[in-house]
């Protein structure tokens, strides 16, 4: 049984797009964002207190690029996952950490500094270097894609669901009007997607079932 | 032909330290730090202008835990490598992404603020929140880890070589002192392999060949 701890807009966001791309059966729990801070009982669950948690029997684990390299490659190989074999491997796994550690973290500053802390403790020269930062390595990334449609192999992967899952961060962090073209395309072309879709439901669906704000509330862990 | 570009010090150790373990032959070409300031040439090899960049025939890859899981997959499935119809492919994916996504990202806001910037841009406020991230994620890495010598599979795999670089940078970051016990224990082992050795030795050869200094200077790309 594969369960998955969520938070509304969250990069938990990443697994729960991928178990809809595949169709897998799971259980979606929601929690009010930050968990470590209203649940104290998932410490837990995860030691770490972040978004995600992600459970398949016994394994555990705590990193939302990571889950969809695992969901990929254990449930979907050869289509949302890219084989070792495949020419692209390499540009398949850049891009799958390239998503998480190059372009989501440097938004958690954007918004931690700019957003969730208390006044006095916000910094708006740590917001301005980490938007910069994200938006010269959204362009950098740009310029090795190219023209192609996807991260990598010619199709969509779990690549596509890493990056893509930034740049819709960057919607509420803020950072939309320093997308460049080819990204807001990219994006585009991604949000229709059926999963995608499907995704936002079930999480809607879930957060109203289980009691908890449907307002996004990312920057999980 | 694999090609390794790298600075002194900075995550691009990884992969030399993987290629080592493996025993493939590479070119390894040293560039000063930042790469981005003083080698504008290297945008063309890189268009992130950060280290490292890595390539093996067509494929450019500049993530350096990505890499680590390529050369892997690769070269070295089942050994350094974990193989995904192995019970522990999760626990490995995950500890080779947390290496660098939670666990060395932090260090080099560490770094930014407390040392890179000119004077009155440091902010002592993000050195510490950041330090302090660091070591509460370690410290809930050695929970899962338990007493296990190795992050996944009951084996050295390219996942220790992520979070062993993570606890390196400590040492220059300025964080040894918040080390957990575990983690001092883990890295002593670490350090040990003949391999880790051999990397060190190859960095300071080439260092010294290529005429760049052989003073580390990490938080690359």
């Amino acid at each position: 049984m594969l369960t998955l701890y969520h938070c509304v807009g969250a990069r938990s966001f990443r697994p729960l797009w991928m178990l809809e791309e595949i169709g897998l059966a799971y259980d979606l729990v929601m929690l009010p964002f930050p968990p470590r801070a209203h649940r104290k009982d998932y410490f837990a669950i995860n030691p770490l207190g972040t978004i995600p948690a992600f459970r398949d029997g016994d394994t555990l684990m705590t990193e939302s690029a990571a889950i969809c390299e695992y969901l990929a490659a254990r449930y979907s190989p050869g289509v949302l996952g890219v084989r070792p074999e495949e020419p692209d491997f390499g540009a398949y796994l850049n891009a799958l950490h390239f998503g998480e550690a190059t372009l989501t973290v440097p938004q958690t500053l954007v918004l931690r500094y700019g957003r969730f802390e208390a006044e006095e403790r916000r910094l708006p020269q740590v917001v301005e270097d980490y938007a910069r930062w994200f938006a010269s390595r959204l362009k950098a990334f740009g310029a090795m894609l190219g023209d192609r449609p996807f991260a990598a192999a010619g199709r969509f992967t779990a690549a596509d669901i890493s990056v893509g899952y930034a740049l819709m961060l960057a919607d509420y962090a803020g950072l939309s009007d320093r997308l460049p073209d080819f990204a807001r395309a990219y994006w585009a072309g991604l949000t229709q997607r059926p999963a995608y879709r499907r995704a936002l439901e079930a999480e809607r669906e879930a957060a109203h079932a289980q009691g908890v704000s449907p307002v996004p509330a990312p920057h999980g862990g």
